[in-house]
């Protein structure tokens, strides 16, 4: 067992060296190369654990997925409904320096979805997962009586989970289009709006 | 004179042909090789149009932005304040076909932005023109009594452009999660929320 687990730590250190090069510098700047040096490899040693960068590249963006949703997790405890919700949007919302680097690897990333199907099915399938979670959430706060009967699930979650993907390509702007401050205070319009 | 006429002509097709090339296939697919074949030129007589793929690809981004403008110059005609607004909004929708390559397009250009500052500085341009004109029309919805003079028309304008450019993000998932029928409604919705 040890070498197995060995195996997969390697794996993750690796990953954590690629996702901080992409955020800086962009996927098509970062060659296999850099990553080995940065992660302090030999230039082949990298094949041992990726088969290459585009395989290096999903499981990059699979742990920024992870990581948002082990923020989630610890943010929402006992939390339900609306309050879940908000807890989760202000998880992916890029407030601080690590959300605005884990936006910079998803707009990279989704840039490479339009050339790439494999890449489209990694992304359709977290946007997949989130939108049942945000569901999950607004079914939750009617029961509970937080947001009225006429306001449709589905609709409302593709439209909140559209602002929290818009928020993140304005990470790639010169300067943000909205201050952390005015993140939260467009959340709290949009949940407002679905709640009233 | 009709010389430099036929030379904008001929830059204005080939940048067609690359929007048309990097929508199917995404940037990173596409070479200059490729464009030039398909827009019917030896291998090296794109250059004496454009210096190089960067240079193309930032056309063909303003190409879009300035389609798109012109799109939504014909929508608003005499219209002003909310209702310009929603034409604006439904133009940048990806809504039809043409416009969800659009957005492939803006999606993919967004990927590039992060390794290259003057992609970045090109987008975040096109970015606050947009955001300068939102904040007008809600200006002149708030002059006409049909916005509430406590809405910040900075605030809602990014709020608004970030559902919107989130929208666009949609487009790379395998399956829409906003339909047409959909995003209508979530934008009606959205203004509706301004403007009550």
């Amino acid at each position: 067992m040890p070498r197995l687990v060995d195996h997969a730590a390697r794996r993750r250190e690796i990953i954590h060296v690629t996702w901080r090069l992409v955020a800086r510098h962009g996927l098509d700047s970062v060659t296999m190369r850099d990553i080995a040096a940065e992660a302090g490899y030999a230039n082949g040693a990298l094949n041992r654990y990726f088969a290459g960068k585009d395989e290096l590249l999903q499981a990059s963006f699979e742990y920024v997925f992870a990581q948002t949703n082990d923020r989630v997790a610890a943010a929402i405890g006992d939390r339900r409904g609306l309050e879940a919700l908000r807890a989760f949007c202000l998880e992916v919302l890029p407030l601080d320096e690590t959300r605005v680097l884990e936006a910079r690897i998803v707009v990279s990333f989704w840039g490479r979805t339009v050339a790439d199907d494999r890449f489209a099915g990694v992304n359709a399938v977290a946007l997949r997962e989130w939108r049942t979670q945000v569901v999950g959430w607004l079914q939750e706060a009617r029961r509970a009586g937080d947001v009225p009967a006429a306001v449709d699930a589905d609709l409302a979650a593709a439209h909140l989970l559209a602002f929290l993907m818009g928020a993140q390509t304005f990470v790639v702007a010169e300067e943000p289009l909205l201050t952390p401050h005015q993140q939260r205070a467009a959340l709290d319009a949009h949940l407002a709006q679905i709640s009233r």
